[in-house]
């Protein structure tokens, strides 16, 4: 008997079990896969592991502008992967650890939910039952795999790759095709751009970069194109095979032949199979319905993480794990998702927060918008030859706070959480202008443009 | 006859100027060499020019360790300082075109205040006489030069170099011993160090970086003997003379013979020849007495920046710039000296704000003090191969707010300013638990800190 249940043990899963295994709950983890999760085996990490050698070749290709030469450089992708896999696995036996410490069971099965009884919830797991007071549904989410003629035999023979496989490939491509401009196809178009391969994004919509801020996605889009990456946007695939990838665009058909393709046009809760039928669990397309506080609509069972559906980001999922133990502890906790950050890891990273000028619009927010250049850094111009990225601040007219921050540039990704920050604790321009920023850095531009 | 005259342009100064043009003050800043000052010219953005270049080698002769190869590299000493001087001409006009775009009038001379009369304050510029209603003394501070046996004819000689001279060496010393080990110092140190050279750095006090937390310099202090540099704690300069440096430790003295010195043990307030005594200006070792408003003891008469021999740093002199001018305005503003964040710039960097182990100690603090490691950081690991970068916090126990944090590690330079804004505001650890922060990031260790 469990005081928790956690089915699950990705970014939400291991997170919570960490603050239930400190707060005394009798807690088990049951996740049929690695610890750590999507993010940790398949997703974040990895993907950074790849694009920091990425971009320490891209410092090559560029240091004689820095006065540093070299010999001819190379990026030796095997080893990159061997690597990616050591980082992997030392982060996964980290959380391992942590559960350990902490007193969480863990178990490597797959789960299914089988009843409610007079004790709680019974979870069946490699024919062993768990029964728990409690449950909370960590089972995050799965690359989309839509019904496109060929796609599934295409990924059964290695042609089509999910983000699971493309970081696997023991050998670079010389040509990829990207099936979907988000996140994940952005960030390894630039992984393959940077080491070499010839590379196309495929997108649905007219756009890159889903819903960041459309200024900044088209600067990142011009740079990526400027660099031989080609987008084929407002296209739609109707074909994954025989090693091409066939797409629609203004009424024309059209075919790229590649050795690979990435699907990445989006993520799916992972609810099958789960048995959420036999407590009479509410879903909506896959997801589990939770309100703010983590709660499902059946007392008792929580879910957090990719599959309510909601943020689809690790760490709305380790926030939205914590906000349910805390309420499971009787406290009361909620997430804000107005103030969550997100990171494209590509080079020039971009990084968000908060209404852009689409949301805004939509919205009919009365806001003030300014655009302002990254070379107002000194240290931007310094260490950026040909730089040209910017900071783009959304400003409410009425009490001055700020309600949106966007960026294009170096260090963007470590500057955003400040940025967070101001648009969670509401602060306005003149609060912001009187802090003291560092100098020389690139978060001075974040200063510099409540003055404009 | 001007409402405003500005002596000196740098980050006080020009920013300042900026601020009382847009406020439609009539304003002179009178500047006897570039506008920027030390800051730009000879301070914060050549230094951080060099280390990029530094940085990038460092990069390559790590590369492997990421998959990345190269064929033997070297660096351009010659090129870098070159570059240097290309991104300082850069900023110091756009500074120039800032002064011009809001109406400032710029004038290139040496000032001295000569007298108060009816109108005004005096002031003489190459002959020339200037009247203002208002006087904003921003003239910073010059390399402390004390009176070392044989220092005066080294530097005359060339053997001896301060911040200025340094940066403007046309080609690699084999051996540099630097005499002192605050920023200036251990940045330079760093450099010289990246590139190949043979660095000593002898200091006076038992810890290198001054005010930084002392577990904190102590690591930077391993670092960097790991890779070569020699530091000699403890000891006292006697001579510079005869391409040598003698010092005198544990009664013992010992001579290290050197391609060039570097003095780096300090920064004066620049006041001689200002002509202070002619309007009655109170001084206190030579620096400017101000109050946290920018007053001076005459009203009438403010000073920011480096010659009120407060903070000596440039992002400090930039704010006490703007609240002179609020104040000026009629406004109400004061600089909060306890949120001031500083970094060093060295590989791996260091930044702080806030109270020290030692601070909270001395002033009897009842503080809770975590050092947690960056190795919680995924994104930290993947970046770094052997790094061992630590975050440290100090709480308040009472209030459980936010009293100091500290960093050294990758990116530390960038993530410090949301602790200030933490230190500044008085977060608690209850309200940082609630933020989100983007993932994989090493800035969420800051929020893992307030869980242990």
């Amino acid at each position: 008997m469990y005081d928790l249940i956690i089915l699950g043990g990705g970014p939400a899963g291991y997170n919570a079990a960490e603050r239930a295994g400190h707060a005394g709950l009798k807690t088990v983890v049951i996740e049929e896969r690695a610890l750590g999760g999507v993010c940790l085996n398949e997703g974040c990490i990895p993907t950074k592991t790849l694009l920091y050698s990425a971009k320490i070749y891209d410092y090559a290709k560029h240091a004689a502008d820095y006065g540093v030469t070299f010999g001819s450089a190379s990026i030796d992708h095997g080893f990159v992967v061997e690597r990616k896999n050591k980082v992997v696995k030392q982060l996964v036996s980290g959380v391992g650890a942590k559960m350990k410490k902490c007193g969480v069971e863990v178990v490597k099965a797959t789960a299914t939910i089988k009843e409610r009884n007079a004790e709680g919830f019974v979870v069946v797991a490699e024919g062993k039952e768990y029964v728990g007071k409690q449950l909370l549904i960590c089972t995050g989410s799965s690359a989309a795999i839509p019904p496109i003629d060929g796609l599934a035999d295409s990924l059964k023979e290695g042609y089509a790759l999910t983000n699971r496989e493309v970081l696997d490939l023991k050998e670079l491509p010389k040509e990829i095709v990207i099936v979907g401009g988000g996140v994940i196809g952005l960030e390894m178009a630039s992984y393959f751009n940077s080491v070499g391969a010839k590379v196309y994004v495929v997108e649905m919509m007219n756009k890159i970069a889903g819903p960041v801020d459309g200024e900044i996605s088209t600067m990142l889009q011009k740079e990526y194109a400027a660099r031989g990456i080609e987008f084929i946007l407002g296209a739609k695939v109707i074909s994954i095979k025989d090693k091409s990838v066939t797409y629609e665009k203004d009424g024309k058909l059209s075919t790229i032949k590649s050795d690979y393709a990435l699907v990445s046009i989006g993520r799916r809760a992972r609810t099958q199979g789960l048995g959420c039928e036999n407590i009479g669990l509410k879903l909506e397309r896959g997801a589990i319905v939770t309100n703010e506080l983590g709660k499902t609509n059946v007392p008792g069972v929580w879910a957090a993480g990719d599959v309510n559906g909601k943020s689809m980001l690790a760490h709305t999922a380790y926030r939205e794990g914590e906000v349910c133990i805390n309420n499971i502890l009787g406290g009361k906790d909620r997430v804000n998702y107005a103030a969550i950050p997100s990171v494209i890891y590509t080079n020039p990273e971009v990084a968000s927060v908060g209404e852009t000028t689409e949301t805004a619009k939509a919205k009919g927010l009365d806001v003030e918008i300014q655009t302002v250049t990254l070379k107002y850094s000194g240290r931007y111009i310094a260490e950026n030859e040909h730089g040209n990225g910017v900071l783009k601040v959304l400003i409410d007219k009425k009490h001055r706070n700020i309600v949106g921050l966007h960026m294009i540039g170096s260090y963007a990704s470590e500057i955003i959480y400040g940025a967070a920050m101001m648009v969670e604790t509401e602060m306005r321009v003149t609060d912001i202008q009187k802090l003291v920023f560092p100098h020389p850095t690139v978060c001075e531009v974040v200063r510099e443009a409540m003055f404009m």
